[in-house]
């Protein structure tokens, strides 16, 4: 039986909670959040009981903790976690300051700790499919990647300033995606966009919609556009162009109904935002960090992921900021 | 050279006036209707003349006839044109009647001559597909055929009171697909339907709604299911279920549009009607046409076929009619 | 807290055990089958005990049971359910013979017990949805249903004689979506089929292929076309037709991807079978059961739609043996 | 009647052939080609002469050219036809000179004579009807333009070689495209890209593959991919995100056969190429060009579109051999 401390008790801490709960031979024992009253409601729910930070890292009875609190946070809780000898998980960022986030990943590795960084997209049904299919050779070398991501609404501005702007908040998980599916790294990198659903997003210094292309060592290409604003939901697709054909992951929807009207042959729009579509990869990802931890898989990302990506967000600022194409 | 009178100035008249104009080596020569002023005008469209059957029959010139009259001088036409043994192209059906439709099967094979039914449907580029793709084996034993033929509107009560009833008027051509796809022939037919759409339809003696069944010889089972009326335009789909898989025909669009919207992500509805949906049909069926005069393809219709279909029509008629299961 | 009794350990036992166990307020107490060491196996996965019929009805502090065992089964339990006054949830049918069902059904009348049939298919996420959208009138009124229903392979001969043949073990889902979506009883039913993928299902008096035709009260039209092995899958669509537009359900597949090749533009095959397609309904499904009785809900099926749809099983195995139209 | 040369007697020349002898009013009176047995076969099948330049525009009763030759033609057969003061319809490029094609820009307007350049996806059913749609303002302002613009296979290193590079010849297309759905104009343009399928055309000073990525005056943004070999066929997809909705356009396929085997679920590839992509595009874009002479229309493309889109690509070659953001 592994014991859990969870930090966070929002959105997604709800959602991890429910996950480790169901995991056999794993019992949520904590939970830490600075609002005691999320914290309490989501303990109760799943047996558990709320604590502090420095109650849960000195008790040795905890093996696990997962961290889903807010970001300013996840680079302390880490670096306590890994001296505390705690396998982790930790949702993205690892931190907003890239060096920061290179101090974790010693820290992680000096430890000899497990630590999965949250890119749950890797986990999704229909992403983890395209990974397979292009390992066993079904498009030949892949060559092209094109990202569509784009939100249903923005979140609101005062998230938005303290979020480290679009491409470490929103991106870093396409440029998870990109480093993944082609496996490969970036050579250069250009990024532009503007801000066109809302005037107070540009006012706190970030844009809401962006065109990043990735130019590879290997000579690859990739493009990503995304936006803080579809009005019809979270638009989550991406194709890989190879040598021998061509993967592409669409969107997923709530139901398989059709309508023929007098208008149109109308079907769903795609799940409504990440909790939704991603609900399946949550479960996946949560299961496969105990597998890891029992020895049933090898892990498959590592907070140099996190670092890695955080690397490709900071890289894509610099060359919207300063118009430039940046080269890694 | 061949030269061509055609019988119908109307709208499929115009259809086949077209076609018959584009093929190489076809000279369009008389145009024959009851409206003069259509024939007139039609005529004018192509460099043709007007003129009446009686000169049709006696200009040895005349190599092949296009009947697109009324249904009720197919039969007519079509003798006078075996004794003068011209070349034949009829719209369906033969006759209303069995017996005269079989009559001019006798005459036509007495006087050698060439004769196909309007049977369009199988030249259309999405059916004629997969008809070849069974006889390459794609599906193993054809075992099922659902077809699903639906109007987008009624026609005239007019029409209909002399248009033979449903089954001959509308699912002739659905009792051909049966015959032409699954190349076995119904030993059963049960025929239910309603009036659904309009009740002035019923006053007249026929329903606008139907679903049939039949069993084959082979015991291959067959579903067809009807309306009259269907807002969203003309939905001619079918699928064949075979041992090792399924072929399905899905309508044909205007065009590969599709609108995400805050309600649903919508594709056009399919082609309105039959002059959309079967251009391409028409056009090829005509082409087929001369190809078999000119001796570069074996006719893939016979007028056997129109009696055949005919004959199907009858059964379900009666089966509708009288409450029962008619054997053939 | 409820405790509940669970029949049946086998693999729709299975399935029931854990969406009982996920109930909040909910325990499963006792888990019954002639196979002890299945029954041993399940119970211990959610701490439940082993035990017999007899300690089950005479338990007091049982208040609901879960009938997964075999068919010949549920009557008998039924009874006694009902008798003990214990709430009912029971797999389909509700009994081979029409006449024990209806004592069944009489039995639960009388002593006031809920009593679902399992009808899972009421709850799937989109045929729910269907039955939504036509109840808030998107297509007007529904005029014609068109069913089909296809196993991926046939269970083996044994199971099949004991079915009670391919109406009452298969189409009786068919026959209870058919009530619910037209919301219609049926009038007149007619049904043929063959023999076409196992000459020794033939042999054991049933067929594998069926083509259903129902005409209603209302004078709607629907047919079912159903076979025992689709190689491409589960096939489970319908469209309901009216007045005012189509509403069509889909498959479900396991992913979106679709892959693009020399040879075709290729997406998932449906999900392979009842327990893959049919997951969430089966969840929703219990949640709906405990809701009932927690008085959150109004029950969705009874025992009269088991009732009902046997009816018309039975009517469609005398269409298929007599050959002839069964009125109503 | 209007007497028209044709300048091309090669594949899209016998296309514009075809599509030139089907208008009413329309007589193709002269075919021009270097190779003379392709001008005579050409000739021969519309009832046409074969002749030289010289021949055509001192021949006062040709009222409009259509130049279909080879690029390195354009200009000055453009420059002739100005000053013979005859109607053009030009293929694409103007020239490969920024400063030719303003040289004929401005002839032309000086002479005052219609001039429409073969931008011929304008013209295409699913592209056109995006364009309308937006027009009704049905997905609000357009704020970001994906395109996918992918050839089945690489022309000869030959023509390749005096192609002026793949932004001049593959991608003013998706310039032309680019600029007429979004209606705004670039203020940066960045294009990267890669020789990915064969070596042969990096050493001859080209790439196969690019990501270019647009920035409006307006800020709006545009990513546009391509690549010469994709083994799926021609894949021309676009998708326009405003602030209301998305317009997506789908490639067109041979066929709606979809076959449903053990392996998958199996739609037609794409249609091969532009010449069958874009049959209809070249049919209503030649039936334009004649209702704009008879001042039935007014012209969808002027000779300053093909210019304009001549200096996107222009800016996208520098942008690519520099490795720089080019400002226009």
């Amino acid at each position: 039986m592994i014991d859990v401390a969870l930090f966070g008790a929002g959105r997604i801490g709800t959602i991890h909670a429910g996950n480790v709960a169901r995991q056999p031979g794993v019992r949520l024992k904590y939970v830490v959040d600075v609002d005691a009253q999320a914290a309490t409601r989501l303990a109760a729910q799943y047996g558990a009981k709320t604590t502090d930070a420095e109650t849960v890292f000195n008790d040795a009875g905890v093996g696990a903790v997962v961290i889903g609190s807010s970001t300013d946070t996840h680079a302390d809780l880490i670096l306590r976690a890994a001296k505390a000898r705690k396998a982790i998980f930790c949702e993205k960022p690892v931190d907003l300051a890239l060096d920061r986030a290179r101090s974790c990943a010693e820290a992680v590795r000096s430890a000899g700790v497990t630590c999965l960084i949250g890119f749950q997209r890797r986990y999704d049904p229909t992403f983890a499919a395209i990974k397979e299919r292009i390992a066993q050779g079904e498009i030949g070398e892949p060559e092209m990647l094109i990202i569509t991501s784009r939100d249903p609404a923005a979140p609101p501005v005062e998230y938005i300033k303290r979020s480290g702007g679009i491409f470490k908040d929103m991106l870093i998980h396409d440029f998870d995606v990109f480093r993944w599916i082609l496996e490969d790294e970036a050579a250069t990198v250009y990024a532009t966009g503007s801000c066109l659903t809302d005037r107070v997003i540009e006012s706190a210094g970030d844009i809401d919609a962006t065109a990043v292309t990735i130019r590879t060592r290997g000579g690859r290409l990739a493009q990503i556009n995304t936006i803080r604003r579809a009005v019809y939901g979270y638009d989550q697709r991406f194709e890989v162009l190879g040598s021998k054909g061509m993967l592409q992951a669409g969107n997923h929807r709530p139901t398989e109904v059709t309508l023929w009207s007098s208008g149109a042959v109308a079907a769903d729009k795609p799940e409504y935002f990440f909790l939704e579509r991603y609900r399946a990869a949550y479960a996946a990802e949560m299961a496969h960090f105990f597998d890891v931890l029992a020895g049933r898989a090898r892990a498959r990302t590592s907070i140099d992921d996190g670092v890695k990506a955080l690397a490709l967000a900071e890289a894509a600022t610099t060359s919207w900021r300063e118009q430039r194409i940046v080269e890694l």
